[in-house]
């Protein structure tokens, strides 16, 4: 993990911490001490001290030589989801938009080079996506990233940029830094994004801006559909409208003055 | 926080920095360093270490004097639900049963005292509940927490109700701990869990264990109807079966070897 010059101010024990957490995720759900202290490149003494502080706060439990995490884990997760009321608010309007379209609504706020979906109001009748909540994808070929790489400040944009490295997803990706600025460009100045089969061969995806009191961009409303039943002029006029106008209502909401 | 004889093994800096992150919780979104001191009853000088260490690694963003939360956060609740595979091996089973009964259905775990929503599935036509997964309910009062205490180890069992305050929330709530215990020993003998407005007046829940390969009641499926549409012998006869059948179908895919 990076650490700036002035180490002083740096909690190494925090850092260590929560990557004793993260050590769990992607089904493993129980743990011995020696496998936390392998994934986490600790020693066995350090990663006891952090297991046995875990485990007396309640966000871990142990069962014989195996540690788990409890759903108190949760908890911290839910700290920024219940700080923030945008799922709240942003809720029925989901609802709304699944109801009209008949297609999976998602909510998305942008971590690093990831859109995560903060939450998701799914249809019943098409296809199954096992998305959930948590869930990230790669901000650059979606939709949802383009809108939020759009509504970044320029010197965070640039930042994020820097960093990162644009892999082919399939034959349609955008590779190269210009296209990809150019695109973001027509992004803000329209105000809504639409991504074609540049993260996944057959699927569209489109989203549009949720704003702050501040008019920042906080997180985006989207939706993809399979590119063989929407083309891109069906997603301009069925689908589009109802996005935007839902996304533009949980901006109000959240008191961003906006105007269509 | 309670710390054992032990100081020597207790990393208080990891319990200070995750008590940073709950700070933000309940729509505080924004809060500078003096009141997160506040909140947390730590020092400017360790407040400060601590954000800047957040910071770094990417779950807190300053922006002037205000501090708040970012996604990335959420990577830590969902190191707990991505470690099981429950929420995804429940997903389409907690569909069928939000298809056939027309109401919402949820999927809880014990943390402490309360139970904990892991996932919903949401009915649309009927009353909105705004409850999403991280809310927490009391166990003893609710259908979901009869079915996870009934489900825990004795000694487990008796430590929780332990320390547990029994509130009256209803007319009806069970507030003595031998009647409690009773109704436990009937959940367990039976297999599911019936509580009758004695969490909220006019709402009826019933749940039902879903076991590990250990056949431990780890988690509870569940469902809450208003008592004007839903007598007791409705839930018995027309909705009870769904539920308890899911949960049955969920526990045998996740290993539990139950029988009907």
């Amino acid at each position: 993990m990076v650490k700036t010059e002035d180490q002083k101010d740096y909690v190494q024990s925090l850092e260590r911490g929560l990557s004793v957490i993260l050590a769990f995720s992607d089904h493993r759900p129980q743990l011995t001490l020696s496998e936390v202290a392998e994934l986490t490149a600790l020693s066995r003494p350090t990663v006891r001290r952090l297991l046995l502080t875990l485990e007396q706060l309640g966000y871990v439990r142990s069962e014989g030589r195996y540690f788990s995490l409890t759903p108190h884990v949760l908890g911290l997760g839910y700290a920024y989801l219940s700080s923030l009321n945008l799922t709240e608010v942003a809720q029925p309007f989901m609802e709304e938009v699944t109801k009209i379209t008949g297609q999976t609504c998602s909510l998305s706020a942008l971590d690093g080079h990831d859109a995560v979906f903060l939450a998701r109001v799914p249809a019943k009748q098409v296809m199954r996506m096992t998305l959930t909540t948590g869930t990230r994808l790669p901000a650059f070929a979606t939709s949802m990233g383009r809108v939020l790489l759009a509504g970044l400040p320029e010197h965070q944009l640039e930042e994020t940029l820097c960093g990162l490295t644009l892999s082919p997803l399939t034959a349609h990706t955008v590779t190269d830094t210009a296209t990809l600025r150019e695109r973001l460009a027509e992004v803000r100045e329209q105000g809504w994004a639409l991504v074609d089969q540049e993260f996944e061969e057959g699927v569209r995806s489109l989203s549009a801006p949720v704003r702050d009191t501040g008019c920042r961009v906080i997180a985006t409303l989207s939706m993809s559909v399979p590119a063989r039943q929407y083309s891109l002029e069906d997603i301009k006029e069925n689908l589009l409208p109802v996005v935007r106008d839902n996304a533009h209502e949980i901006s109000k909401r959240l008191g961003a003055s906006v105007s269509r």
